[in-house]
């Protein structure tokens, strides 16, 4: 199967192994005269960047997005957007004690048995260096979906959970610590957490909660490309995602229906929102908001018993500069993605 | 956009309301010369159909699939399988006095928005009725794709959780009771929380779970079209669907790498399996595994306030024959989406 | 590859071999609150239905339509809409005799190659009687077209050429006679050439040309999709189509450009149309017009050599009821096939 | 419409303007471990490219290709293979005297219409540079369909028309001359009549042949996805291109059924190829052939009479450094979009 693009109309095709020279793609289905803020693109990239911040990986790259066609004078021109990242830091040497092994509950193994080879230098295209694309991809869509808008923050790490909902944060604080957790005091104790665990060598999972602000009434479709569909889609589609829910989610199977129903005000807003902005496939014109669960990385600095290719299991030592927690820097791609599916749906 | 085929390469298109004469649909990408059973079709829409138990709705609907064309002899012919069903039981006048009213938490508002229609009858394609017809593609799709099984149940009902995992249930007791949840003593507690909700008018939500045993290493694909990504779009495109989680899912999101990580046996499989049977997107063979949760049924047989086409809030009484609690009906549902999942990756 | 669906966004999607029960479809992507004339529909089946002249196949087959979804009081509902035709005279023991043999220059021997099957009773799907199909969807989505008409009529049979130009002819006309072809005296030529070569048992060839009046500027694509290579493919997947040339087509190929180029008047429009009304893959606003050459039928009444399925040579007997010329019923398939491009283009 | 894309399973999609920094593409769904010749498909650009010969036109343009990703040490890693090209001769001054004025014949207007911009520069992505990176995409799926054997011609140039059919030409002499007429007397006379014609700043157009040998029996499908619907469609996306016809073409539409059968040998194989090697469309293992009419290119180093973009008509000189004859440069386009669709259909 070509697996390479996303969208039926609005469409990213994207390119390029972890440690190949280049990662890129190409954005097809963009309107004509659209004037694109390339700043702010490249900001989303550089939230999703290694080595911003302590908690992070420590890998060195600029990850500078150049764009090769489709704008000209700052605007769309309705042309293929292609566009391609350098890969700088692509020391293969961190990997080669891995040439021979596969590692546990990662896609090496899987991989190979199906393509017959694989990049054991940092996983091909199974690799999260792959989003940095869908970030260029999602940063531009959201220029095209306006007003809309799309709030992703990292809600858990480990069992610290964020109690609070949505309405009663800050969202335009998000950025306001290295975490991306709109709380302080949150913040600081996943911070804490996520450096034990680094310390450690081990790696901890999380969950990105997502508001999306400002849809109007009628995006979706009622029967297999409903609007929660698609975003589920998308979220799985993010390595090391486990789970997606919107709205009441697993909890609101408890519930009974007079308690989970929404009562209509009389301009068709509702009094409570426990659909999650989305009734029959389409959206309410209430927020839409959805949680997104991660698992801890697989990749430890730990020794670990790993399966050699020859079906021998061996202890090997862990290397490399890999993320202890990877929540902080999926904020971005949870961001981008949420915005191919509304553009693929409202251009 | 036309949302009403699911699939690339095996694809099933439905057609038809809830109150129309016929519903139906279109199965093309089937390979030539495989003998079907047709009666295990027919056998998993009666685990569908209305009436079949004191649980569910008792709308009376034979629910008898047609084949048309693609089968000769009871063997495909490589041509497209067209099917229908006839819509028995359309008493339209049981919808008469919601004529003029949006129910909450119901996709009648945001079909009209989007549409400029509806059909308050039922829920044109936004009906329940409509999955009548993923179950033939599915139950088609699952004899296309052996030796994979797969198995539905349901594991929880409100507050009701059966605490097993799947590898302490017995898989083959699932249709011995009318619940669908194989574990006796949990199914009768099941039984009588939804005899109680009914008897108040009420609804109550809950929990499938679904086991696939048998898929082959390989089947799925690393970047946007996963196994897990292709699967979460098919159990949210199941309306009354919040939330899907395979694996570990949002309890692995608080555990610790060197814990959550599946470590390998000499022959490839794994000692765990918090990865739920899918690395990176492709299968490695152990167990898939996941959970899907259902919101509680919109329409009560209490009554309930709407909004009114002008605009006004009105308290309206429930009629009707509806489900209390869609989980039992919902099995076959899910084992459909799966089949057709798979069925789209392997052939 | 699943084969059975054409268009990206306005669907038709068709089943049905030439001798099962029913043949039918189902259009989907097809907006909300069209006022249909169903009629309409059934009057384009009736120029494509066998035994409407002395001149065609004498098969009985009233090819009455039905629809059976997303049509309410007259209008659509935006719902996929599916529909049927009976198979009334599938009179087998008609294809007998061919049952052990493939037919020259006939799909048997491919489709049998292929799928390890065929269906000699009439060819299965690549048999003709599916494009009555294509007549459905056609004349359903010409109504959504409007102002758009489309003209298709026979220019030549044989060697007997209409040598007018489309300018020239009354194009209301095309019906005036059982040959479709505008021009009565060529008419009344035709007639009596597919009159004698059916006296012998043979069959005979010819061309259908196409005349698209209102299409708006700006209707196409500019690189792959683009309006003449959709058309193009759209006239192939008619069987029995060897050629299709628009605007000046295979003569232009021997002109000058500063003879072939079409000069502007000043309100954008060109004082000659050697373009055939699109330039660049997108229309211009100017006529579209174009070819389609049809080669003789191979069925024919005549004793002809076929292959054996074991693989000698045979002299078998022609019978049946088959046309000595198609193009007076492929007329309508034209018209609709252009029709479906348009739409999926324009909705 | 997002129209950047070619194929469903082995799919090209292609970014860049002619004036851009670069033109490329992503070539996705090839499969792995595949050994490639890439000098091979340099050598097919370096048959595209200006400056080749005194025939065509002079811009420079070396034309070398640069892959990015998907190639490990010569071989397929089964994941998305992206390239690109420089523009190196982008000398937009020579296109300033046309920045107020549609070219007649043109895609300037149409999309201009379309789109609100263009690209006075030299025509966008209508530009037929963007089938630079079609001859990328061809030449390598060229080299995953062997043994298939692609060989495109240039058999008539304006009314010099190349008498011979394929049997009777040495196709491995193609190349032998500037013109890629394989007959060297008529490529002599074709020669010198482009040579006129450019002395005149005038154009010519031409016919471009295609023989495709060793398809296995069974490629295509049989309704709407013909091997002949997608070879129509490939070569009307060519730019310039009027017509298409395989087989008998236009001239089989005069013959009578009992003439233009092929009666089989008794290995399957048929006595004649009217059919041109395609039955319903799926092919038979006969040699499959193909024409494909260009019209003259429109841009003409005369004065000619255009629109300005204030609705006001002018004599504008002409300038720049175009073909007079675009056929010899064309051969490998023809190739390359035969070789797409083959893959598309075996891969």
């Amino acid at each position: 199967m070509a697996d390479n693009s996303f969208g039926t109309r609005f469409i990213l095709t994207t390119f390029g192994e972890s440690h190949g020279e280049k990662i890129g793609g190409i954005i097809d289905g963009c309107p004509p005269d659209i004037l694109l803020d390339l700043e702010k693109i490249q900001a989303e990239l550089d939230r999703r960047r290694p080595g911003q911040s302590a908690i992070v990986s420590q890998r060195k790259e600029k990850d500078q997005v150049i764009f090769l066609s489709g704008i000209f004078e700052g605007r769309t021109t309705g042309t293929p957007i292609a566009f391609f990242i350098d890969n700088e830091n692509k020391k293969s040497k961190d990997y080669d004690h891995l040439k021979d092994y596969f590692r546990p509950s990662h896609a090496d193994y899987t991989y190979f048995k199906k393509y017959g080879n694989r990049d054991y230098r940092g996983g091909g295209r199974s690799s999260a260096r792959e989003t940095a694309c869908r970030v260029v991809g999602g940063a531009l869509a959201k220029q095209l979906i306006r007003p809309v808008e799309i709030y992703a923050y990292v809600s858990s790490v480990g069992d610290i959970v964020l109690e609070k909902n949505y309405k009663e944060l800050d969202l335009s604080s998000i950025d306001a610590n290295i975490v991306r957790c709109p709380d302080e005091p949150t913040a600081i104790r996943m911070q804490e957490l996520i450096k034990e665990v680094k310390k450690e060598g081990d790696t901890i999972g999380g969950v990105v909660s997502c508001v999306i602000k400002n849809v109007p009434v009628g995006i979706g479709s009622p029967v297999f490309n409903r609007l929660e569909a698609q975003l589920a889609k998308a979220m799985l589609s993010i390595p090391a995602v486990k789970g997606f829910e919107f709205g009441s989610g697993f909890e609101g199977s408890k519930m009974r229906g007079s308690d989970h129903n929404d009562y209509f005000n009389e301009d068709g807003s509702t009094k409570t929102n426990y659909s999650g902005g989305i009734q029959g496939g389409i959206s309410n014109g209430m927020d839409i908001y959805f949680r997104v669960a991660f698992k801890p990385v697989a990749t430890l600095l730990k020794p670990q018993e790993m399966l050699s290719v020859d079906g021998t299991l061996k202890i090997v030592e862990g290397r490399g500069r890999h993320d202890a927690c990877v929540l902080p820097r999926a904020v971005p791609v949870v961001d981008a993605m949420a915005a191919l599916v509304l553009a693929d749906f409202m251009l």
